[in-house]
């Protein structure tokens, strides 16, 4: 185990903000590099070396980077390139960051100490409480119904699945979930849903609102033309995510990508939830 | 008890097109006048006397009238003045409306069969629904936090409370509400709410998002500044409600002033609502 | 208000004691008597005169009387007269007991300070927790389903009506709640269970478990043999209740009257629940 | 898949009885042997070999055998060794039992189609139910508190103690559940639960009641004598069980072992759950 007293945090939005901040909170000495547009937090240093040697270990953004090539920075102009530059200013420090993958190809990282935060389950599984909130919130805002009294088919009973169905049930929404393995199929029905193998959702019918959380193709032309007609469908799972849009325009069923909710809706628990993912990686070193 | 087979609808909002659709869907032949804007409908009758004498009742809108002088017709053009013209037309059926304490100030409706479906309890309770499911969506579309987790205040536990209570805590907030009498404090309890007195509310504190329900100012300037520095205020009390919006917008405190909230943020169950207390009515009759 | 630093318990059962022992961990110096075949406490007075004469105020037992003459004391052989020597002795002090009509009725308590805690609405509210754990144990016991997935019928939506169903629904139960009120239908509704007007009991049908609250005959020969015949039946209204024991028994049916649950089913907390009451009734004071 | 319209079931307490008597409202005819004990069925056959015969499959008792050399026949004083004789006879139809392996060591199976009902694992799921309720009733019965209110320890986040949580939380208990995996632990925590490392228990305190589920020695003496002196421990887990038993008498400490719950206090619905679980395999085939 090692000390986080000082802590640099270098690029991301505003999850990383607050993390940093809520890490303030908490008497670390958080400080940030490349969010020079964050009127909410202060950079003392004017190089990274600097702000890098001070510090205990540092923080890389989620997502690592979107071009591939630089960091991800989008409340700073500067472009810091995923280099052997940057390898050699910040592998001396432990570094906690999303992809590790991506950023060990970028430079000699073989004895730099590297935590992928973005690993951790525990991380996954409390991404899916705002995830469920921000999915709730587009469902609210587009529907002309309450979520009281709607009928919902939830596609997939993981992480989201299961805290969205809590959620619906706990709000007075009849809810349909998928899933494939009879156990799953089981819990489903003691938590007070109506269960249906992901093979047979077509077979349902009657949805207000579709909410998909499976990463491959579920919602297909033939699919959407049995159960969707008149629902309002959420696709959850990641890009290319699990619903055929250019069907549900051409039907005109109103069909929304949903992505990186956290980060959109809840930036506060995000950043929270990051900064606590850290704090129990640091505690089982 | 008298039939309802054709319903004359006239004039209103969303919710009372999606009140005729849905009487429509149960068999009930209903028409719709001064709605001619909706392309949901279809009006079939060129004067309004000829409409009603076709049908077995009428209904009026929500709210009846926005001047005072006029009834209500956004989606028309169309003026229709409260006048003895319009009692002469309407007063030999069964008039289903909202303040018919003006209706009858507008002419002689000494033999009119009246009912007024917003003086029935069960309509403020159903509509306590959509009014907290839409406090909801403001509370997450305002809030950087998750709900879940979130310390939220709310002022009053009448049906609004109540209604509104239950959702945050189902959703894992930590909720206190506010209420004068014993009684209602220990069903607070009992509900796993916080419970605090009405007039102690500024000794609380630390809270995320702060509701009022109580058409009375209790978030005044010391309250506001003992209770509301960090947090979100809607405020779900009809005008003149129980914020004093100046002072939070002096204290940089944002507050929202969130009105008629069902017809707003889901018009299908606002209508199906009415529809419902007015078959309750004719069943009672 | 006055203070209670030290309060004398005269009679009464296990909820007496626990609620002194409650008040002793409060930092009240409680003391008994006429309780001593409790060994959980001692009694340290000779005679009622000084152990009164001590105190700041008095706690009668719940019931008063079961006889209608001599005191509530069945942890003790002693007999306490409900009479003017009794008066003389406790009515200086503050008194808070049930029954009040009955006790004024044996002395001259014109001058006396007498709380009755027993016409406190928060105790019938807190008292419908044990009451509704007690009914479902009762339940549980006699069932041979889980309540989960049972169908239940509960007659009346009062307090014990409102804390049952909402305990059944969370365990899975299909619950059936009657009222008279169309306000009440309505809450039924909007917290998960089936709304049935209390007349047409008779018309509904196929209940595991039937609860009813209701203190007058509800459960008679016909809506037992319409309703309840493969049911247990609890009646938890106060004697003579609302079922048709003989009738119940004739059918085959297993009816079980079940009064007084909290002092039975949870002492400790039945005990509690007056000690928060008097606490109320003196800083009301 | 294969047809089952008429099932031999061979033994086995109350739940095999009223598995049969749900399969025959399903339209299956079943038949019942060695269990002439019972005044619920009649037995229509003389013999084993005849009964078989006219039978699509076999429904061997849960458990298989107490002894471990007849079959468990609690309901009938016959004698069924577990042989070649019984292998000779039942072999030929599909055979739904408990314990294959057993089975398979007392004949020659080697033809047979055998299938372990108590294998699957929605079997184990839909038990966790009649075990959590089974205990949420010892505890109601042996605990002088509601539970409601009550501070209660569960060790062990699998099916049961995910059951059982929702259950105590539902009902308004303070609760802790212990769990070993981090992600264990988050979900404990989203489920309005307070989390605790499982090796950490002893460091809790204050409990009213403390449910074991874990089958290894978790409440040794050092782990009594800090967390239950003063609670009511409910041990869930299989014997040899999780609680000295010893060491909890010796402190004064009210500890009670409570094994097969589902077929004592609920044997409709554990016999339902059977049923269901084979007909699931069935489906499967």
């Amino acid at each position: 185990m090692f000390d986080i007293n000082k802590v640099c945090i270098i690029g991301g939005d505003k999850r990383q903000v607050y993390m940093g901040l809520s890490m303030i909170k908490d008497g670390i000495n958080s400080v940030f590099y490349a969010m020079d547009k964050c009127t909410m937090i202060d950079e003392d240093y004017s190089s990274l070396e600097r702000a890098v040697e001070k510090c205990d270990c540092v923080v890389l953004p989620m997502p690592l980077s979107k071009d591939g090539e630089t960091l991800f920075t989008p409340l700073s102009d500067m472009k810091i390139p995923l280099d052997s530059t940057l390898c050699d200013i910040i592998s001396r420090k432990p570094i906690f960051c999303t992809n590790s993958r991506l950023l060990k190809r970028t430079g000699d990282y073989s004895r730099a100490v590297i935590f992928d935060y973005l690993d951790r389950e525990e991380l996954a599984v409390l991404n899916a409480v705002p995830t469920a909130e921000g999915a709730l919130e587009i469902a609210m805002r587009n529907s002309p119904k309450t979520i009281s009294g709607s009928s919902c088919l939830i596609a997939g009973y993981g992480r989201i699945g299961k805290v969205l169905s809590k959620l619906l049930y706990a709000m007075g929404a009849h809810v349909t979930v998928s899933a494939r393995k009879i156990n799953d199929l089981t819990w489903i029905r003691l938590n007070g849903c109506n269960p249906i193998e992901t093979s047979e959702i077509a077979k349902g019918g009657g949805y207000d609102i579709i909410f998909n959380t499976i990463p491959s193709m579920i919602f297909d032309r033939n699919t959407l033309s049995a159960v969707a007609k008149n629902a309002l469908v959420i696709d959850l799972a990641s890009a290319p995510g699990g619903v055929d849009f250019d069907e549900a325009a051409r039907m005109g069923i109103k069909a929304i990508h949903a992505l990186s909710l956290p980060g959109k809706v809840a930036p506060v628990t995000a950043g929270e939830i990051i900064k606590n993912t850290i704090y129990n990686m640091v505690r089982e070193e």
